[in-house]
């Protein structure tokens, strides 16, 4: 087990940005210990003051590396390539890095936060708009940066068999979870041919696989 | 001049990703071009072709290096990092990049993409929600982060006369345009008293105030 052993994971099997994070630790080969954090349940036990004494922001996910705490999922990514670099996930060269930086962030700044939980509950509870039109609104910013993905990707030679090249890279740790979410809102991915591609061969490899959200030990039926 | 004339940086004065981006280039001593693109006026002119060519996205900013395009504000800091490393906006340990890349993350994640432009004109437009209503919307995701980002700063002894320590880092970079944004929208900041610190040392930097909106080719009365 070794130094891996000490890394643990706060995590929900339907987050998002804990996706993220768990397909990162499985490509590099590192193990760690889960401790699953219900959003729903409890009132939302990410709201307790247990775990917000761990992660103030009371979001997902957090890691804990020994004494150490790391927030933010993108935070969490940069900082296993730095710590944990024997597999990497950013290329070699400083625009190559800045690519892909640029595809992750595409999904971690212009699409997942504008349908993250706590926006749709205020969506639904503060400005009292239908189940119908939440659903719009979910599709709509999906549908916007998944637009921008696929223009960067189709035109890009340096796209490959996944976002950059013929190896894994943070971008596709990003885009697999939010092609997840994708899938639950019923938008039609067929017109993102590019992503769709990439998301069907990640779905084979065993790192993508342990971390899908069905595969989680808080995963529900 | 020497290689950082070669910098070109397509920016609109109140763009709040484009004020982060303009710090680090005055805090690193970096000379470039401005190139303004109108947020609002022609229909919006990072929506038309010229502008889509470099940035599918249609968002701002882009920075030109040379011949190289990068995007997404957080991509561009990460790689002016690497490129121009003379004067650091990260700290020298994995854990302090961590801690200042969640805090960044904090603002662009968390906030800004909630509030952001296209988002408030998808509220007053489908949504056909009022004024009133939007500006509570805006506050609400500002008071939201803000008050993570404040417990962060308030109970970490890494946090000094800056977000990390006593010089400015990327955090800062990212904290101090959300400020401006938030005194826009009327926040009280007396309930966040290290970030009002801290945007209060920052704003008496040269680097920072000729940074600062008003301070744009492009800035309106």
């Amino acid at each position: 087990m070794g130094a891996t052993a000490r890394l643990k994971l706060y995590t929900y099997f339907r987050s998002s940005a804990a996706y993220r994070v768990r397909i990162a630790l499985n490509l590099k080969g590192l193990s760690y210990q889960s401790v699953p954090v219900h959003l729903l349940k409890n009132g939302g036990e990410q709201l307790q003051d247990s775990y917000r004494a761990i992660n103030p922001g009371a979001m997902l996910p957090s890691l804990q590396d020994g004494d150490a705490t790391v927030t933010q999922s993108l935070a969490i990514l940069e900082y296993l390539e730095e710590v944990y670099p024997d597999i990497a996930l950013l290329p070699g060269d400083a625009l190559g890095r800045a690519r892909v930086r640029a595809l992750a962030l595409t999904v971690a700044c212009d699409i997942h936060p504008i349908n993250n939980l706590r926006v749709l509950k205020y969506l639904s509870g503060n400005l009292q708009i239908s189940e119908k039109a939440k659903a719009d609104w979910y599709r709509h910013w999906v549908q916007e940066g998944f637009g921008i993905i696929e223009t960067h990707l189709a035109r890009d030679r340096q796209t490959g068999s996944f976002c950059h090249g013929d190896a894994p890279t943070l971008a596709d740790c990003c885009l697999i979870p939010q092609v997840f979410n994708a899938q639950r809102f019923k938008v039609d991915l067929s017109v993102y041919p590019t992503i769709k591609g990439i998301h069907d061969r990640c779905a084979e490899l065993p790192a993508f696989i342990s971390a899908h959200p069905e595969q989680q030990p808080d995963a529900e039926k």
